[in-house]
């Protein structure tokens, strides 16, 4: 199943070797990005072999028209797309007439190395040429952490047996589009193109939203270690620029163009000032030069290496897999920018359109949390915050009045974009992972003015979204939540799911003690919140006790389970173990109809709901669930596997937690699921940290403290990671027999290991 | 909410005055057709106002490439579309240069009739030309019902107080477009054109199914009565040919245009042949006279009213409304041919591409056989047994085995073509409604030859597919039906519908009773079935058995009422009356989501059932349920009212029965649901009959009697109709104290009414 052809090592991912049908997972696996902007393995020359170009800038986007078969009432008008955007890193090659393109020449020692430590990209083959003429070929780049707007390039040729003339074409190109264009429309419009010596800067405006772009480069051209002035061909067209120049190269000599390109856009900038600013910004990086630039980068990782690193010792694939997890986290989303969020493929690919999920609440922010701290993990709140009078305004398009919110299942700017009645309408779990995610940063940091400033109002427009949901059964007497999705997307439109009931109940209740605890912290920001959201605080508080004390949540007696859905029990009950493996995955090989009916889950759902309320629940309780639902799930969501770890090491089921960590933590590395190509599963990711550090490490946060129960995966000596926690950083360490947690800072905290205060040294 | 601008009057449907606006609708209402073609009431000459080109060949199709937003397995690759097909009644005109186009002149006197009796359509009216220049302009069409593959118009133009030059443009043009296309693609391309002195015959193709089509026209002109000898100016291009010839003009007479056209197709003539067929077919049409086309056209449909009329005393509206469902019914479908089938828009618009639904054997079949005959209703199963193969081959698509077959919820060739997961694979009570039409037909005609020649072939398929379909369920210890759609659309993926899963039962019931019958008819074939389907009798029988003793049917105790589908009765419950007006109707108004979980219904589900087996059932239980369903049906089906006008006038709700009545039978004449330019809704004016016939008739057909309990309506003073059964046609008139049913024809055949044995005169 899975595809095995990395060198594992612990902090490089390596390839070895030139496999053109490797081409489109390895830029995938090999993408770079700063938070800013991202960037697929896509060659700097030309290449004309099956690939996926992709350049994207964080928060830039195209509402692209919906395409339905059969429209609904409710739907939105546009998928939102993240855009691929100026292509900075070309440099086209010409060896005495001859394109370099390695779907064309010969390749020898081709190897390809992502070095996790210092966020760049490095490249090295050998090229044969007509006449076997044989030329050296080694490259390295990066996006600067550090210069968000900035990334770098150093292109080295050594001719190894010839000489002659080598003809370079560094360019910007805004003539890109989206493979995943609903009606084959390009996105971008020419603005500006500007070209001088060795120079060039472009702007290009996205169509509808009207977002401005603009990219500049600069290059400089080194033989061995002298500079080489130039006299470089200067061409242009619309959304264009390129220089070309030749220079006449010799054996065994190596000749190093280092390109710098700024892209800058209109997130951060006028459009007017846009032009300059990007020109600004490559001229200056040229200035400091390569060195500099990657002196900065590469210290800018080590400061977040030293806060997220994970240490498996005895296990290099999993130290490999975690840190490669990291890694592309990190890339993803760095948290200055209060409204970007963290899209399930990232910056390494279009589907999914770099759109919010609830991915992020359920499984990301905990990440970011421990790793890059409070005001990252609070921008990814008040992101939502900053959502809800779009959430209100979605809620009433559905036909909710008075104020509720549904917050949207993917979206870029408070939208929703998703276009399937099941999911969009019905998967209104997500509501409640929005105000869990409150409740989790709030147990977390200890920060309840979040509750008075912002959390509070995003609670109580949710639970009268919930209020609303639900009707009175006459028939039974309770009430009930018709008509739902749960996190299982393998059933669809089912009454009484227990995790969307269950949360929704938490969510009645966590509103109300958040209002008293808002009252006892400030009442006139209370009297305030209720002025603004018009809260008739007899009257709702009433109804939803009311909801939380009547409200139905299926359960069966007999077996001691929640039943993932009312009459779930009626369905043939099978297990996993029952299928063909050749029927797996059943997404691709059972008809809808039949995947529906049967009672195989695709995530995690009544065990998502214990995960998140394990504190509600006797273990005895989790377990009897989980040897139920475990057998019945397929894993066919990458979001799946983690929850089962920690609730699988929770219940000392560790071969279980090992097999599903497996899964998980190499995913990508190993394209289990083969579709590595379009790009990596960045929020699954967040997923694996999870395993690491709740499954295995067995972290949990009570009472203002932070728990431990260490359970090491056979085979692993040892288990340290770093944690954010209390404002300080601790490096906790797990040996099979020995627990360590050690305070790095100053700021005292309280640490139990096994239930045990634990020795902080 | 209803449009009313249509004159009333028993055998004409007449619009008087010009109105753009009403273009659209005016197309659909008056179009004609001959079950071989149909073209809506565009005009011939040039019309730029707003209006939908529409002319069809019955069974011409295009598979037009699924468009979807997000894919389930199993979805078909294609949507059958109808094919806008060849302008054969095109004539342009230009008086001194100036074109008569009503988007563009004034307009006076405008008069368009369809004349129900005849089959034609006719038009006039004044057009006030620059310079106050007056044109009278009348025009006549038909399809020929006799003569299939041909058309007729004459087009008469008299200047009232000018005299000048006027340019003919009659042509033929195959370079149309389907409105509804998904992609924009063109589905014809060009074969041949040829044109000569007044005449020209064009072919052309159907993209990926390669459909052949051959038009020619030929044409004549005569001043008052004499015949003008022409010397026009012949063009052509791909896909269209004309001649133009002008003509000088007198004041105060009358200039008339005879074109005849001829529409071919591979369907019914070798492709090298079509050319010539269709040049031969004109010539003829031509040598014979409009007038002679004329009278063996209005001949034939004197023959068709002699055997399906229904008339009306005292209600000139609903005279003329059961008319023109009649006649729309009898220009769909003529029976001939059992490649083809009745779309629910027939040949009135695009909408559902032409293709066939389970409308056909729900609810056309009872008009075809008591109107047209045996042989006509035999063709409407045959069509379905043609398919047999492609349905076992749908049902293998998503997984079911052993020759168990699901007919397809839309389709043109016997291949599914809907792509909404919870219609295309979960509507499946489709497959009942072709098994109670086999039922249905042997009843009517007592053909018991038909379920050994085809009918229990089709009937052991179904009964195969609703064995697997169902599964045991642990928890009931009952067999369960999960994950279907029932006929009310407004619940997707509910469980244990009762109408599916009644007639499931029923139609394993009726499989095993099927083979008894065989069985006794003839042994011989009975192996030979066996053979050919692999049946094993002992143990498919047995767990048949098995499945309609345990088969779970939701019922309310209390109410005594059989729930729509299980837990129905934990929606909040409300009526009909506690809606807005403003909201209705809801599929207009509310998101999906709310839609899915109201209770409200968009068309009689259980009522379906209780309309079907009504035998099964004592008036009380009818009762209970009609009182139940009845105000939480919204009717936003146009298929549903019918069948409450049935079981209203059964259970004596003659008030509820009549003001059903009135939204079924002049449903597109006035326009209630506000979509009568899409086209019209064909297959629901089968409804309207059921509605007049079973409702107020009380016809029913009763071990080889025909019963009749008649209730009119206040204000009908009589109501009659012919009716086909027993090899002869009984006229049935029943006032409102005295009764009559004549034999017209020579066959005995045992008629009651009220319960009594009626006297036949």
């Amino acid at each position: 199943m899975k595809e095995k052809y990395l060198v594992a090592d612990e902090w490089n991912i390596i390839e070895e070797g030139w496999d053109p049908a490797r081409q489109e997972g390895s830029e995938s696996i090999f993408s770079l990005g700063n938070g800013h902007m991202g960037q697929r393995a896509n060659f700097e020359e030309q290449y004309t072999g099956k690939h996926l170009q992709g350049s994207y800038i964080a928060g830039i986007y195209y509402p692209d028209k919906t395409r339905v078969g059969w429209w609904k009432n409710g739907y939105p008008d546009y998928f939102a797309k993240v855009l691929n955007s100026v292509n900075w890193i070309g440099i086209n090659l010409s060896i005495d007439g001859e394109a370099l393109d390695l779907a064309k020449v010969k390749v020898r020692e081709f190897r390809r190395i992502l070095n996790m430590k210092t966020g760049t990209l490095s490249r090295s083959f050998t090229a044969e040429l007509h006449g076997g003429r044989e030329l050296k070929v080694e490259t390295l780049r990066f996006i600067s952490m550090k210069r968000k707007e900035i990334g770098a390039i150093r292109y080295s040729l050594t001719p190894l047996n010839f000489e002659g003339s080598i003809s370079y074409t560094p360019y910007l190109d805004f003539d890109v589009v989206n493979h995943d264009s609903n009606y084959d429309e390009q996105f971008w419009e020419g603005v500006e193109e500007h070209v001088g010596t060795q120079k060039a800067v472009l702007s290009a405006r996205t169509k509808k939203l009207d977002f401005h772009v603009a990219a500049a480069m600069r290059y400089e051209f080194f033989e061995d270690g002298k500079h080489i002035t130039l006299y470089p061909e200067m061409e242009k067209r619309a959304r264009y620029a390129q220089n070309t120049f030749a220079a006449t190269v010799e054996e065994g000599k190596t000749y190093h163009l280092y390109k710098y390109a700024a892209v800058v856009s209109s997130l951060h900038h006028t459009k007017a000032a846009l032009i300059s600013v990007a020109d600004n910004l490559a001229s200056d990086a040229m200035n400091d030069g390569f060195r500099q630039l990657l002196d900065e980068h590469t210290t800018d990782w080590a400061a977040r290496w030293e806060k997220s690193d994970i240490m498996i010792e005895g296990d290099v694939e999993a130290q490999q897999g975690i840190r490669f997890n990291i890694f592309q986290l990190t890339q993803t989303y760095t948290g200055e920018d209060a409204r970007l969020n963290i899209g399930p493929k990232g910056f390494t690919g279009e589907k999914y359109g770099g759109s919010t999920y609830w991915d992020t609440e359920a499984y990301c922010l905990p990440f970011y949390m421990a790793s890059a701290g409070q005001e990252v993990a609070k921008n990814l709140l008040v992101y939502r915050y900053n959502h809800l009078p779009k959430a209100i305004e979605n809620a009433e398009k559905l036909g909710f009045t008075g104020g509720a919110a549904l917050y949207p299942m993917v979206t870029m700017n408070g939208e929703e974009c998703h276009n399937e009645w099941e999911i969009t309408f019905e998967e209104i779990h997500r509501n409640g992972a929005i105000a869990y995610a409150i409740y989790n940063y709030i147990r977390y940091f200890g920060d309840e003015t979040y509750l008075a400033d912002y959390g509070l109002e995003v609670l109580i427009a949710i639970a009268r979204f919930w209020a609303q949901r639900v009707n009175w059964s006459t028939a039974k007497q309770q009430y009930v939540m018709l008509g739902v999705t749960g996190p299982n997307e393998y059933e669809n439109n089912v009454n009484n799911n227990w995790y969307t009931s269950y949360i929704a109940q938490w969510c009645l209740s966590y509103a109300l003690e958040s209002i008293a605890q808002v009252e006892e912290l400030d009442k006139t920001r209370l009297t305030e919140i209720f002025d603004k959201t018009a809260f008739d605080r007899e009257k709702e508080s009433e109804q939803w006790q009311h909801i939380i004390h009547k409200l139905y949540l299926p359960y069966d007696e007999a077996q001691g389970i929640f039943l993932q859905q009312e009459n779930y029990l009626d369905k043939e009950q099978r297990t996993a173990e029952d299928l063909d493996p050749g029927e797996r995955p059943i997404n691709q090989h059972w008809s809808w109809d039949r995947i529906l009916r049967s009672c195989f889950i695709k995530q995690a759902d009544v065990l998502q709901g214990l995960y998140f309320f394990e504190e509600d629940f006797d273990r005895e309780t989790v377990r009897r669930n989980f040897d139920f639902y475990e057998p019945r799930t397929l894993h066919e969501s990458s979001l799946s596997p983690c929850v089962h770890v920690v609730l699988a090491a929770y219940l000392d089921k560790m071969e279980k937690a090992y097999e599903l960590y497996l899964r998980t933590s190499r995913l990508d590395l190993d394209d289990y699921n083969r579709e590595v190509h379009e790009g990596l599963h960045i929020t699954s990711m967040a997923g694996t940290w999870l395993s690491v550090v709740e499954g295995f490490g067995g972290m949990r946060v009570r009472n203002g403290a932070l728990h431990f129960t260490p359970k090491l995966p056979k085979g692993w000596h040892k288990l340290s990671f770093k944690i954010a926690f209390g404002g300080t950083t601790l490096l906790c360490s797990f040996g099979r027999e020995n627990h360590m947690v050690k305070n790095l800072g100053v700021q005292k905290v309280k640490v139990a290991i096994n239930g045990k205060e634990a020795q902080l040294v």
